[in-house]
């Protein structure tokens, strides 16, 4: 099939076959970055993930995560993968052919580092989620620490101890975001803040705690864009990889 | 119940179970700020609401509002609790355990403050009432002066005398929100602000009263989120507690 | 002379003169509102500012306060009136015929209210003093402290017992405007949130805190423009106003 | 002079040659439009904006207005044209070859509409000359008044009978801009609103009362650019010339 | 019926009931404005509509216009007053107790003025239909020009003679917003912009035809809100009112 | 019929007959512009399209393509043009006369210059394809380079050669927008930058990525709106044209 | 001298010499992209700006321009490199071995590309020289068409055939940006469109003229940042070069 | 002195008293944080400045930096505090009273961890001054890699294995920001951006890099505020600490 014929017929048929023209995998990222590609499931087609699955796993992955997918396109990919796990709140998709379960205690064993996910409300649940799933598909543990804003700042106080022992802190926050100058000005381990879009009016979409965790005055708290509970997931798994070639 | 188990099933079958996982509840609030955790029903499931509305129950709260829920959730919160009571224009939820009724004539009685909710149009009324509700809710008596806009002046002018005797004033707009100036202008009592998201272009989701109100040439107006009758409204409540706690 | 003769020679010549051309005094304004016009000095010549001085005094106004009026400007309107004082940090001018200081002590006994005004930095220092000042102009006492950002949480929860005696709260903060939220959390008095352009980079301008402030996830917090303490102060003077009239 | 040598010299040599290289005149402006085309000083030099004066002044052009010039570039451009009048407050030069005195009575007696230019505050002084002169240079009668924003809405009102006299009312706001509303919904004539840049803080730069202007809710507003006295008054130029035509 | 009990039961049923709690009709506004209270139909529900409706003709009106009410809507409204007729582009009703059409010859015969309505695109139709049918409901005479962008510049120019006949010009323009701009420079009558919503991507629904008529380099263009074909309709109707108490 | 009566029926109606009022086809455009008008099929009902595309056939073009028309309206307009080709993935319809299929090889032998369209991801992929669709649609030959984003630049850089042999090169990127700079960087050749919207948060529907490219650190790039794939293809036509013109 | 050493003296001291920490100059810059390297001087002391100068001498290239640099930046320079070029309109500094001047005649015979650069207004000539001149080092003639704003369309059509004949069109332009549309309808050849930030208010810095370049209903208008008359003027080099390149 | 006396004299003479009234030092920080509080100094004064200065050196505090202080300000302080250093690149004053130098060798032999800076350009020299020098002065190593931007790829490709080496990099980059991504696609160790506000037009002081790094297509790539390289100095230095407290 030429890779100029793209436009001709649909995008659907097309996709099962088996040279991708719609996609470039990079299959030699887990040797350059450690990780795998993630699938980015927004905005493609339950045939192009599928495409794209069976191409990696063609070349010998294993083990691959399907973000931002949601239910009916799961199902649909899913009917060509019946063993991946759909994690409904967080929206992925796991595809792992040992079948090793996501927290399976032998794999928590394994586990290196310790991630604590921390949010504002039970709104931010959704993000916070993303962080925490993909961070144990990445075989860190998790501790979640939810609804502790700082309207009720005794709810964060109360359990700061736990939060401390973590290594990396991901702080998930919608409205004013405050949660993520506070925790920073608490703990002394890198700080990742994800700013949500939950809210309404001059929230506008994330855009309020998104500003306030950039001018978070307690320094060295790195900000990933609004509901990018995924990328802090990775920020930190970048820092646990750090501290895991460090340590071997 | 594991905390840490909240991602590898739905929400929605662990919700019911007793002990909270998405949700830290402010048993304290009451004491520390005089009323207790109103639930915000945005962004999150009936189940949710119904969880959290259970366990604040099971910890001996007997009056509690839900704000920002749409009917069909309500219906849903409202099998497990049938006795709630849901007003439909301000989309909020009673739960009451004596049963008394909202507007009951004994409990105005009981009334301490009285707040005027003014609204620019017709099209700012559901906000107007989750002001109007809220302040019911919390035993404040509430006059509604609406659709008295300034491309009128007259209608606001003719009603100014009754709008005077309030203690406090919200003032509801949309649009250019220029009414909040001008009752600003009208009244010495605490002015409380909202802009509305009604309207169209230019109005940019409410940014346009937003901006007017922030930038009202009447000194002393104290402006709340777009959309946030409820915000004013506990505004509202604050004032009028320290009155009643000066008075006392 | 015309009122039509604006134009065609300088405001300058023409502003010593008795009747304005170029202002309209609002000399009813203290019975409609409790207090006297207060005279906006950005955007105005020392001439202008100099004229409605003296036409307020011509018409038996005998304290008058002039904001956001530099150093420069002051000097040339002290000039025609010697006993006005000007406070340099936030750049105030008071005019008092009774010569009556501002903090003096005999004044202070009549204080009726409390108002605390907290900052998150130093860097806020001058839009709190326009706070302060203007309540202290207003015969209210001012409860100062400052500089207890959310970054060392403990700063402000060694304070908080003293900031709940107060009446009202004015809260003013640049960067992510995350003391406002806390704040609100920890205090049930009604909260005035200022946000400040103190900052750089995405503070933009103080548009970050203006958006905290107005999200805040602490219900019932009154925001007025961005440094605009003037503002704050006359919210609170409002809410005083209030407790004064019911107690009285 | 070849029209291409732009670059290779100063333009501050090259414009007094009488063959403008950075200018293309419209002659014929004034048959099509009905006005001569006004020169916009803002990031011209005073030797190209001279240029263009004399290049008019060749063409036969004996009355023209330049907007938009500091008081230093006039004084440089005066140099050239002694008998050019400069007005300080609006920041305007004109150039009148019969020596006609702008204000000059028997003008106004040939005078065809009147304008009335309203202004919310005094700081709005300068934008809403631009307008005033402008209208007057355009031969029309001219109704200041000045400083009646909407805080103290008596102000207006004391004073409406006098603007609903006016042809067209030209209404000139900073801040929240709410006087455009106001006014619009007072008066049956053409209402033209000038957002200034007078403000601060979430003001931006006169974003706040343009916004209102576009929003307001008396409908039949027409809105300029921020601070553009000069276009206000040709959209009064255009309603009076249209009115002349029918009526001749 | 109190005017208080607004909130506990819904708005629908209250409705039909005689007195209004939910909008103030300025009955006035004929008499003082020239025209009467054109009902916004937008975030109002049909009973609500209707209650106005009934209310404006229990008072002797008997010509109303409906604006920015959809089809469903109108459906709805039309059951309980099946004579008023429903123009699906602009989405108007209108109710004419007369029953004159709304384009009668002899209604014609008597109109006033004539308003062209010229757009750049045919996507600006309903937009543009909004803007000639209130001016023909206004009994002004409308001449539609459209789909003469500037991208093909000789369309307008061959119909320029024809647009330069009319009293008023509003143009209609989405995506750059130029035609306002060149309309401007080739009309000496009064010209009012409306930018429309229609296009995509940096159009940023709407702002960049704002900016752009807002920046008009011909002077004398008044700009109405994104997608106001009312609010130039009104606009139009304030000149053409003028011009008739004028001729009178 | 009467130009004047397009509002007192549905737009739907009225769209067959011949003579359009809601359009006025540009047919001069192919010789002053060198293509035809292209129909914009957002905004425009099917009948609307289906009457534009009528009337140019009537007037003796043969080869017109819509844009922006899903596959629902297409299907609306192919019940009248059954032998138009609809493209699901940019969503294009052609009407080609001469039944010449668009990828004809024989076509593509007359096909002048080779147009390389680059992707950073497969979200881009509808954009992408409208670019190269509407570049062979005007007989140029297309290189399709997806999915070779900067997170892996050794995929770009891999194929980097082949993309220089390319007369202009189209990139199309979301999220950071990053590839124009870097593909600006190493090719010599025209570089037409088109930003998408794919992405969430802080992409803010494609305003990330149009930044990005405005600022791109490689010189000489030049940038569509947002999503406009078809902008690019005929700012290509443009370059492509020229050379066209030159080399014969 | 060690790389690391930057930051313990000042900058000014150490760029003479030789080896530069500051930049990392491309000198393979040419051979890939046709160009040298042109040296930004905004954000750059004089001393860097001669360090990377000298630099590149000493590497073998003999023409060298310097972008955005100030008159006082460039005198500072020129004391090291006295036989460069200042030309102070588009404020560049041109540094040529071979004491070539810019336009001489000679040297426009080897011209290659006709690139023509048309402005709306006066103003915006220090951008459109940047344009120019950018060109003219490059080797290509200029044709300067200036101050032809669509307000007064015949300037700009009675010069359209001169600019039909240049091989690329450049169009500045500030305010609404009109003049890139109505260019681009009317020539076929490729348009660059430059926004340039003259203006005030809703200008906002060259933000309307930005979206309305984008916006452009004319097809096939590639936009450059806001005042960058530099870059328009490479990628009109790219496309001359292809030009050359094909027909060599 | 009482805390509430700040407004009546100016804050200039105050300052030099020990007990602060415009400052609350938090001397827990480096238990709490691991470093101490760092003096931000724009908006502050010299004397506040020195006053802070002096109160930690009270407390012990032996190692000081102040950032954001300009060379002016830092002789005024140095003038009480003369053995101070001031870097003049990234405006950083250090005081250290054991007089140990900032990059003494013996020092580096102490430090923990290495940083990369990487740089776009020479302009975004200042900021990644702050980067560097903050991190030396926290007793890390740095590895400056400046101006390699994405223009020419070629330039950081040739270094990116030094960069491999370090345990965090630090990507500094001003106009699209395009570095940042790139960086992080080629790296695995924790990547922080900055993004600085270098440029001009549609770069909005830094909007520009900011929005495309928080877009990135890398994934794992925590972003400070615009121009805070201070901020990345210090989650930097958290990651540091991180490892260092693990490795003991």
């Amino acid at each position: 099939m030429d890779r100029n014929n793209v436009n001709d017929r649909d995008i659907e048929e097309m996709a099962p076959a088996s040279s991708l023209t719609y996609a470039t995998i990079d299959y030699d990222r887990e040797k350059r970055l450690g990780v795998n590609e993630v699938i980015f499931g927004l905005g493609k087609s339950a045939d192009q993930i599928s495409g794209i699955l069976q191409d990696m796993i063609d070349h010998g992955l294993g083990r691959i995560a399907v973000t931002r997918i949601d239910e009916a396109k799961a199902d649909l990919v899913r009917k060509q993968f019946p063993d991946a796990e759909y994690l409904s709140i967080p929206e992925m998709l796991i595809y792992d052919e040992d079948k090793m379960k996501l927290k399976d205690p032998a794999k928590k064993a394994d586990s290196f580092g310790l991630v604590s996910v921390v949010t504002a409300g039970t709104s931010d649940l959704k993000v916070a989620e993303e962080s925490a799933c993909m961070s144990e598909f990445l075989h860190h543990e998790v501790l979640r620490v939810y609804d502790v804003g700082v309207a009720g700042i005794h709810r964060l106080l109360s359990r700061i101890e736990e939060i401390r022992k973590a290594d990396v802190v991901i702080v998930v926050a919608g409205m004013e975001g405050a949660l993520a100058s506070v925790v920073g000005g608490l703990v002394s381990k890198p700080v990742i803040a994800v700013p949500t879009s939950i809210g309404y009016g001059a929230s506008f979409q994330g855009l309020s705690p998104l500003l306030s965790m950039l001018n978070s005055c307690a320094s060295g708290v790195g900000v990933v864009n609004i509901d990018n509970g995924f990328g802090a997931a990775m920020l930190a798994n970048r820092i646990l990889g750090l501290l895991k070639e460090k340590m071997s």
